[in-house]
């Protein structure tokens, strides 16, 4: 019984690219992009060729009510609480071919890796594709338990209801509480993706090592002046919807530049009437405000609500907030951290740590499990477009790391 | 012959106020407006009611090649330059009952007064309806000569040729030229009209004496900054057009603001890709500046200039600037303001000296005669829309103010 890791891991570079190149032939666009919206054909043929390769490397599979993939390669132990990666097969109606994919691939290539060496963990290990998570993410909502009851909610852009896509991919909606699984049956889950941000490139760093994943606030802000004639009106009578806007554009960016973490965002705004001659009299507007940690997004907002009041009086306006969105934070468990760390030094990789400010199915699981992240760089931050690129050698490093990770965490959670 | 003003003027109030209820009846919205669009039956039937009320006032009428009504009331030496006033009986699609029809009503009873008790100016006296001021001010611009020479300028929004409009109205396009009168003709040209803005009211003055008509220079400002995922980019990584657009709207504000009579105005503004979790990546957005001195506009946009480099710079951006529309200021004659002057003192009126930030046919006189304007209060500031109301004793001012100010005119040109 091997009980530590062997000294060079067991990832086979060309199988690995060979797998990533064979997926992205399923739905693939013609500047080397994919198309694999879920519920769609596509989707269903990557997913059976998943499923084909999980069976070909000892694992049993299954899907859960919500559709997802769980492919069970067994342990030492099999009763031990599980050691589970994954990520998702679905893509953005024009999406890369690494967003997703990579971490389902680089957890089947650990599998056939000690399928090849005849080697297993001590606890089971699952690869776990999980169901939609560019539109709905339903499937790790469904495994942590999170799924809305409306079925409704789920409907697709295109009107089918969400009974239908489930029963196309072997899921059952009515039965789709039991995809939940309960607290400690999973003892760790980490995910591998590619960054979908310039941080890693720009730091010149081969790894990034997620602290969590971000909460988010989202508001419509709604300033009320007065509009009016641009040229009979003077300045001193004008009560300016955009000179309002304007102030709260940059007490936004000033938010998101004090010392943290945080983005502040004014994305989308529109004004009213918006005629060159006409003195504004109305704006409505985004803002869009992510951290790692909820109570500093209190604190931000509380600030912001302070400058707005003043803005407010001193333009003789009105700024009305209304609440849109609140995700939570999910932070990463830190001894999971240590252990992606570690792997990095092992391996020579030069590494950071950063928050993750775009979702991910590992957010979800965050609710029933330990998690931890593992990024890759992405090219030009560019993601959710044809243009997505890691490098080979990037995709193979995010592996390697991933396989070193898990097998630290196998000894971690002991026998 | 009676050289000097008789004590007290012979505006008729009941007249005066009868005829701009009858005048208001043709094209009468049901809020008590009126859509009386140039060249539209409505404003037809206008120009012929005023003419026959011209005649009846013992007013050698004729129609010029620009469809202007030229209503001549002798003088008593009949080769001396002509003193004029006028305005307009054309509205905007929904306009207000006094926008142009005041000023060419109080002409008219001017007349009347002068007929009913038997007196004469020295000089010829016109009354001048000005062919569509609403928009193409054609009527006053072929008077002074600044007649566009294309045709196809003149186009009407539903495709009618000016030459047909023309023609409706007793004008004749290919005489157009015909329409200018040289330099010396007219000795002054008075226009009373509605402020149009708030001033007056907010002031709690009765008569308006204004300087000028401001000119006016509009451009498009394109912002280029980068669009990005507002989750994933970090704040120092940005190059956010919106930030930029902002800082240029205050900037523009902050121009409008610092001393003098200028406004400042940014309108118009359009965000790409407007989306609530994308960093803007483009801004085109609208810059309207008016003032008296073109000399002191083009001061403030080098300051602006020197401001948005710097902004352009501290945001790394690109800011560009081009030009859409520029109108020289043309300024009121000093002691036509000092007639207007004397005769709110000799009534007892409250007066200030003010700009008119909107453009009206006694810019296009200025090029050819000595030009003065007489405001009366707008309620609330409001024009242009069915709301807009200046009070009968409102009206009644301004016609007796007008009256005396062409009394002194009369008097100062001599014999």
């Amino acid at each position: 019984m091997i009980r530590s890791a062997p000294q060079t891991s067991t990832i086979n570079r060309d199988r690995l690219l060979q797998s990533i190149a064979e997926l992205a032939a399923i739905g693939c666009l013609p500047q080397g992009g994919v198309r694999r919206i879920a519920y769609t054909p596509e989707d269903i043929q990557g997913r059976n060729l998943v499923r084909q390769w999980m069976q070909k490397a000892d694992m049993k599979v299954r899907i859960d009510a919500a559709g997802n993939i769980i492919g069970r390669y067994e342990g030492k132990f099999p009763q031990l609480p599980v050691l589970a990666t994954g990520s998702h097969l679905d893509t953005v109606p024009s999406g890369g071919r690494y967003d997703g994919a990579l971490g389902v691939l680089a957890g089947l290539e650990v599998v056939r890796g000690l399928q090849d060496t005849n080697l297993q963990f001590d606890r089971p290990f699952e690869v776990i594709v999980f169901t939609d998570e560019e539109n709905s993410t339903i499937g790790s909502k469904a495994m942590s338990g999170n799924v809305v009851g409306d079925s409704d909610y789920y409907r697709r852009p295109d009107g089918s209801s969400i009974q239908t896509c489930l029963q196309r991919i072997g899921g059952n909606w009515d039965a789709i509480a039991t995809a939940k699984r309960p607290v400690g049956e999973i003892a760790a889950f980490v995910e591998l993706h590619v960054e979908q941000g310039p941080v890693l490139e720009s730091m010149q760093k081969e790894i990034g090592i997620v602290e969590g994943i971000v909460g988010q606030r989202r508001f419509k802000i709604f300033v009320e002046g007065n509009a009016n004639h641009a040229g009979t009106t003077p300045m001193y009578m004008r009560r300016d919807a955009l000179v309002t806007a304007s102030k709260v554009v940059l007490a936004v960016n000033a938010i998101g530049n004090t010392p943290g973490q945080q983005v502040a965002t004014v994305g989308q705004l529109q004004v009213y009437p918006n005629a060159a001659n006409v003195v504004p009299g109305n704006v409505e507007m985004s803002l869009d405000i992510r951290d790692l940690s909820d109570c500093h997004i209190d604190c931000l907002l509380e600030q912001l609500r302070l400058h707005f009041e003043d803005i407010a009086l001193a333009t003789d306006t009105k700024i009305h907030i209304v609440p849109q969105l609140h995700l939570e934070p999910a932070l990463a468990e830190p001894h999971i951290q240590q252990a992606i760390a570690r792997a990095c030094e092992k391996m020579g990789l030069s590494y950071t740590h950063l928050p993750s400010r775009a979702s991910h199915d590992a957010q979800e699981m965050a609710n029933i499990t330990e998690m931890g992240m593992i990024f890759v760089p992405s090219s030009g931050g560019i993601s959710h477009a044809e243009e997505e690129h890691s490098s080979p050698e990037e995709c193979l490093r995010g592996a390697k790391v991933l396989w070193e990770t898990l097998w630290q965490l196998d000894r971690y959670y002991g026998t």
